[in-house]
């Protein structure tokens, strides 16, 4: 990631190519999702973030892109397009606090989702400031799903909260708990608690004193927790459908998991690997983070995965099943 | 993991089948080694102990064993080995303390190492108390090695110290540079901090805290602090031979990726995945720590590997670099 400058989206010039004026507010066509990309989120942005934005467009025609950033990597998107494909993109020209703009403009309406893979923190804190953070969220969660040899799992946090307290931790498996429900399209979620050993009072403070908080707090879309997990159980599947931990432990993990299976292949031969990009829960919107060190074709498949959670209204579904778990429970 | 009993040896009763006599301190001939294992560690125990240790004293005709534990136990090893072979068996017969019982028998010299599958907390105190501690260790840390693409590494601390502060890091950073240069006959082994992000001020409060007392601090084999590594840099291995975390952290880590490679083959194709074991670093003799949900096969791993270390005089050679490197630095 390259610029985590958060504060005053910096002053924008609005160039479109026939999909949206500025200050026009606009409602896709069915179909349709319009997708905020930060041209400089990554480590070797913008150039993999125009491959990705390109590799999108093209494989998605009712996709389309607002970029925030520079005016020459925007242009290189358009270059590479032929001429009709051009309409689909809107450019946001801006050389800093790109993540913010590309926030500010799914806060305006402008866009339907965001995907930066950017800094974690700048993003986290663009998105809370322009979209406003779910009720009970103090801190929003980055979710990550997981391929196992029974199938998938949530894995979060996995970069958001890295010193998080158990009660933040429980925010994380009733937010986890209700993604699960909506993307895997499961009833009662099982919910794991990721620590170093099955027995109670294995692991950090912070483990020993969540589980008490776990066991005696409800979950929503009649999640269950269904106790301790380890690492391993991670890989298998057959534990869990959600494993909860800190945003470290689950940043290292996820990423250690991940190159170990771009390396060997993935945990159930013959299925496909999952995007290596992650769902920001507890926001106004669809914010999709992707790694610093994310390649072209990661860019895309988070492009891809904001488009498919904005077309199934995921994040709306989710937003509703806690609305209605706090009633109910509390 | 199922006794974490620490107090007094339980009285026990030797019985020897020709090889060492009750307080009669030995010294293994050349190329043995005397191995002794608790056979009421791991969570399936006594089972899988016996089984792995009947595999490991098939495998190598010149293991002795000194089996701690329920005498049923350790008559199904002597009941399934030939005649000839009992005589390489000794076995203390005890139902409590079991690792504090093994330790012992390393202190005593009746033993060359100890191998338990128990309660990590147990056997670092068990080891601590009955060996002692190397000066400037607080808390021993657990290393493991993985294979990486590149190679191999170590990894540590994968479960002693799960709340440790930025010195307690350090320590570790000293144990495992000493540790791979002699198990990888490696020079200047490159070290380095896992964390997030590959940015300094990522990571955790630890984490922004730790890379300044890293970069201040010499270390021994002539070791290099080479700076901040992520999950993936665990699998690819080309960033350093050494990688440096919390107990958690690691221990979550170091069973993901088992457990994945155990699936899908390592990452480096072709290549043995090394034993499923972590060697205890900071006491005063060879400990071998196999996972609460070790196999025979893996408790069989784990022996061999002390085996292996104890005829390589390997724990003598690392508190002997760390002595040096004190000298000469502090």
């Amino acid at each position: 990631m390259t610029r985590p400058i958060i504060g005053r989206v910096a002053p924008e010039r609005w160039r479109t190519n026939g999909a949206t004026a500025p200050g026009q507010r606009t409602v896709g066509e069915p179909g349709t999702a319009r997708i905020a990309v930060d041209l400089l989120g990554g480590d070797q942005a913008p150039a993999v973030v125009v491959d990705g934005a390109l590799r999108a467009a093209q494989a998605d025609p009712s996709l389309h892109l607002t970029l925030v950033g520079p005016a020459e990597a925007a242009d290189a998107v358009l270059a590479a397009l032929d001429p009709p494909d051009r309409q689909r993109i809107t450019t946001v020209v801006t050389t800093a606090g790109t993540v913010r703009g590309a926030a500010h403009a799914v806060a305006e309406g402008r866009a339907d989702a965001l995907v930066s893979a950017g800094d974690t923190g700048a993003t986290v804190l663009s998105a809370a400031r322009e979209l406003g953070r779910w009720p009970g969220v103090r801190r929003p969660a980055l979710a990550a799903v997981l391929p196992t040899a029974a199938g998938r799992l949530v894995l979060l946090d996995v970069g958001s909260s890295v010193d998080p307290d158990e009660e933040a931790l429980l925010v994380h498996a009733r937010l986890g708990s209700a993604y699960a429900s909506i993307v895997f399209d499961l009833k009662n979620p099982r919910v794991g608690l990721l620590t170093i050993g099955s027995e109670p009072g294995k692991g950090d403070r912070l483990r020993r004193s969540a589980p008490a908080l776990f066991a005696s707090r409800p979950l929503p879309s009649g999640a269950r927790y269904v106790g301790l997990v380890e690492g391993g159980d991670v890989v298998l599947g057959t534990a869990a459908d959600v494993v909860v931990t800190d945003g470290f432990t689950g940043n290292v993990l996820l990423k250690g998991l991940e190159a170990g299976y771009a390396l060997t292949g993935p945990p159930k031969p013959g299925t496909t690997l999952p995007p290596r990009a992650a769902v920001l829960l507890g926001v106004g919107g669809t914010v999709v983070v992707c790694h610093g060190a994310a390649t072209g074709s990661d860019l895309a498949a988070g492009i891809a995965y904001a488009a498919d959670l904005h077309r199934r209204a995921s994040v709306a579904a989710i937003a509703d099943l806690l609305r209605y778990s706090e009633v109910s429970h509390d």
